[in-house]
């Protein structure tokens, strides 16, 4: 079923259609746009809000900028569905975030006015800036860069990196800050208290406008310039005008904050901000879920609702005849708060993911054990070894895909400080939908690399409860390691997962089924996969050995000597990358003991795998069931023949 | 050779010591201090500046503070030598930096007046934030938290986090921010700007204290303390009071600038801040190298000058009869010039290591194609990757270990992208003297397990120079890989090393010896070691082949089926961490393949290496000339026994 465009937006089949139109139709087109995400977003899925709050500026952009040539970047991106609709790909639209369809996020590969893919935040206004001073070296002077950047990515550190760089240019950069207060979950921190600040406080507001002049920074702008500050500033609610605020700090010239609703003014701000050179700010204030009242009632749940009746705005929530298995993350967090209640050491950190790592269930109940520090991994991960210094028991919840951006702070500060911070990776494995830029593909190469560092998949809900509670117990705080327990987005397999805690041994496998020619070494979840495998393969007489090894590091050794003693063709199968992965962590161990075997590696390719559900992903690299019991049928009837 | 102290100082053993002097005794032991670092660091050598700087503030802090119970972190850490030498190991000073001495940086193991461990910069907000909310839920409201931090490692993001969660807190948090325009090179960007206009422009200043009023901020103080803090203020400079500024902005109760080498003001303003409950800001202007003048003239060079004549002045220089190798650094920063010289796209990014990495060459002939973008390893990947996006060819140089803190940008903004960015990874391997914090131990495992990534390492200055060639070449860059070149610290082996540029082929290594028996695969540098194995060993009649390999990404497959057809005991051996490095990709490739040989794996163990020279350190790890010879030896003679 394909969505039927309002009768204006039909005829726009690029950002050159709607330059064409005449200002005053801005506003129906900005109307149909919106019903068009609400049609696509409630039948077909997908990110919802964040595009709704960003309709009329998406618009007003296009409309004012001359993309592609000027560069428009959407931080983060699921922002930017109106901007792909706008952009050549209204008919493909309810192919988004399908396997083979529009990617979710901005994409180079996948359009000419995506200037620059995103999916992890804050990364716009550095790239923004990269490409305004690539402009300069190449003679453009006229070229606008304009990086779109929420209040909640405004958090991230790489931001204020960009800012404090971009500051001391002389880059035609303008940065648009989209401020509605909510990430997925409601933006915390300092900046957002400025924020509000700024935006609530006629008080607050009354600085000095003389400080810029009399500093001379509005030499740099010449004289034009300087008048049109002056006209963009008397359209500005005069009370807001005259700041010497957090950005002008940086040297950046702030505008605002104006409504990014009102479609007229935002044209026309945007018309004039376009003649102002160098770097500067424009603070635009929005509502997420815009227009559709269920979503600005519940933004949280809104972010991404999945498929919903959009006249009564009922989510479909789908209904089973028996209990099923819980996702992984609300294990997690019904987990943590067990233990919590049972050690008052124990706290949690998470960076700006409460609801995505259901760690909101111990920020309910003990709020002040209970960390949201913000769009901030480097800062959770020392912030967490900080706490585990002074004798805390610390559960740092990042997704896999985020942890890439903590990583120094695992190495430099827990690891090598012996700190035993326990890291639970959410989204470990691919991600889904999302995609490339937030599949947990590297992790178990990265993690395990590291010194002082165990590394742990539970296979099911009761293995992630018990490792859980193996990390947090006493011999193992006590004890000079880190922890790190991964696991994948979405359901378990265990309807009955509150199983009565067990301690398990750091680095212990476990049979799973035995068998004979081949044995199959699983990690985590995937191992489910090797079970079904089994159960094909049993059909035709193959009955190969199973184990779940639990943790990639320490090996157990004792169960791969075992192993490599009776078997002499192996299968590792692990949801990660096989450069480095747990695979070659086998191959390590034969190589140290000098064991000689037939070993087949299936894991994540050398390759960037685009997005799609897990079981699609998983098809494609060979790692379904069917892919495993292939592989196995390959190891016992191909043989060891030596390939060359 | 011991170092005298002066007379006072031989009285402080531990700051218990020092608080019981007489506040007018400061002045003397700041002094003699001083003058013990001066004494110890011309002949054992050292960080020098940086200490010199915080003389009068170390004691200060120590002075009114209660170390160790409350917790004082020196970001960075090579400030802490007067730290270290009042707390208990001024005996063993002489030992800084050497192999099995003291550590050159704060770390927990050596001493509980080193709360946390440091070495990258900007983490000690964080870390200080962690262990202040873990006293508060300790029930400790009385200890104090304080982080030593430079304007410099105040641009970087995680400082930036930091301080946007102390500002949401009411942690008893105290940040002193040791502002004195430099970190080894001078300080870039607006933060830099803003900053020098507090401290030297009147009119900037005279903005309203009232707005915190205004807010109610000061309420949350109690009254006592907001008597305090017009204490404070009012002995301040009384026109850079009240101030509405950026850390203001982010909610930190801002309080200077003040003379951090007056040591009677400071002890009475951290004797005052003590009683100001809250997080809040100490602006204290340092001068880096102050007390010896050809440091203070000259800050970068005397940041770490090697061993002098404290009398005059004179740097110890090595004479040699004969050419001498460059430095690789110098390899790449002419190298650099010469390829820009020959191509207006190439650009240049460093984050605040213009003369570690030797860019300041580039800097200084091409300043506007240079771009040293702050302590800011994130932005500076992201902003690769927009100029790359925009047809820029960016050479991108970050030590190893400082690439721990841009890794995700790696992945998401290079990477993913098929950007063609080219990463110049120095100090790989070990850093020596600086120790584990700066390892750049795991760099090969990290990065070969990103798609669309090439990793290469020079086995001497002509293969550095061949491999910058071939990242710029146009069949490099109009393909879809991003290129990293990783090279150690300190000299090559060509004292001839300017050689024409040639191209390589990307993913070919070379046969640097022929031999029998065993075959030696290196990478990089590190192969020098086994040309002088391979030397030591034809004395016994040995004789092994050796391949320097150049790629560990993409291997040189074609050799490798060569080898693995010819030899069935290899040794591969890398200056990197043996989990998921060269040596295991090696493995992956046998498994692939299905080859079976033994396989001898040399490199970094999975433990925390601790400081010492390079050389030292590769001995301990086995991997040093004579740890190669008995390497093969043991292939040889062991033969293929399998150890159970």
């Amino acid at each position: 079923m394909l969505i039927t465009p309002g009768p204006l937006l039909a005829t726009i089949n690029t950002p050159d259609d709607l330059r064409k139109l005449d200002k005053s139709r801005l506003f129906q087109l900005a109307d149909e746009l919106r019903q068009f995400i609400i049609d696509d977003v409630s039948v077909f899925g997908g990110h919802f809000g964040a595009s709704l709050g960003v309709v009329e500026l998406t618009v007003a952009l296009h409309y004012v900028f001359n993309t592609p040539d000027d560069k428009l970047i959407w931080d983060v991106g699921h922002q930017a569905y109106g901007h792909k609709i706008l952009t050549g790909r209204r008919e493909k639209f309810h192919t988004n975030r399908f396997y083979k369809g529009l990617s979710g996020f901005p994409k180079r590969k996948e359009s000419e006015y995506d200037a620059f893919g995103v999916g992890h935040s804050s990364t716009s206004i550095s790239a923004a800036l990269g490409m305004a001073v690539a402009s300069q070296l190449q003679g453009n002077h006229e070229r606008h860069h304009i990086a779109v950047i929420g209040d909640g990515a405004m958090t991230a550190g790489e931001a204020f990196e960009g800012m404090n760089h971009a500051g001391a240019t002389d880059s035609n950069l303008l940065i648009v800050l989209n401020d509605n207060c909510i990430s997925i979950d409601p933006n915390v921190g300092a900046l957002r208290e400025y924020l509000t600040d700024i935006t609530t406080s006629q008080t607050y507001n009354k600085v000095k406008e003389e400080v810029w002049n009399l500093l001379g920074k509005m030499s740099k702008f010449g004289k034009s310039a300087q008048e049109i500050v002056s006209k963009v500033e008397s359209s500005i609610k005069s009370s807001l005008l005259d700041q010497s605020n957090l950005f002008e700090s940086l040297n950046l010239r702030y505008f605002g904050p104006i409504d990014g609703h009102d479609i007229d003014h935002l044209t026309s701000v945007l018309d004039d901000l376009k003649k102002i050179p160098g770097p500067k700010l424009l603070h635009v204030l929005t509502v997420k879920g815009k227009g559709y009242a269920p979503a600005e009632k519940d933004q949280t749940k809104w972010h991404a609702p999945g498929l919903f009746d959009k006249v009564t705005g009922v989510i479909q929530k789908k209904v089973y005849d028996t209990p099923q298995p819980p996702k992984y993350q609300d294990v997690f967090g019904n987990t943590l708060v067990e233990l919590a209640e049972q050690n008052p050491l124990i706290v949690g950190v998470t960076p700006a993911m409460p609801s995505g790592s259901s760690m909101n269930i111990m920020m309910k109940v003990m709020p002040k054990r209970a960390f949201d520090v913000g769009i901030a991994e480097q800062h959770a991960v020392t912030f967490s070894a900080g706490m585990a210094a002074q004798g805390e028991i610390v559960f740092c919840n990042i997704y896999s895909t985020f942890m890439q951006r903590a990583y120094d702070q695992v190495i430099h500060d827990v690891c090598i400080q012996e700190l035993p911070v326990i890291f639970c990776l959410d989204r470990a494995g691919f991600a889904g939908a999302d995609g490339p830029t937030h599949h947990g593909a590297y992790d178990i190469a990265f993690m395990r690399c590291i010194p002082n560092m165990i590394v742990a998949a539970p296979m099911n809900e009761q293995e992630l409860r018990n490792m859980m509670y193996t990390a947090q117990s006493e011999k193992v705080q006590q004890g000079k390691h880190a922890f790190t327990i991964r696991y994948p987005r979405g359901e378990g397999v265990m309807p009955n997962w509150k199983t009565p805690f067990e301690a398990q041994e750091i680095g212990k496998g476990r049979l799973v089924s035995e068998g004979e020619e081949v044995a199959i070494l699983t990690i985590g979840h995937i191992g489910n996969y090797a079970v079904d495998a089994v159960t094909m393969l049993a059909k035709e007489g193959i009955q190969p050995a199973h184990y779940d090894m639990r943790y990639v590091k320490p090996l157990d050794e004792a169960l791969l000597h075992q192993i490599f003693s009776r078997f002499d063709k192996v299968l590792t199968v692990e949801d990660g990358c096989l450069m480095g992965g747990f695979g070659s962590a086998v191959l390590e161990f034969m190589a140290n003991h000098g064991y000689m075997a037939r070993v087949k590696r299936l894991g994540i390719p050398d390759a960037v795998v685009e997005h799609g559900e897990q079981i699609q992903l998983h098809n494609e690299c060979g790692f379904d069931p069917q892919g495993i019991a292939n592989a196995v049928r390959e190891l016992i009837f191909t043989g060891r023949t030596v390939v060359i």
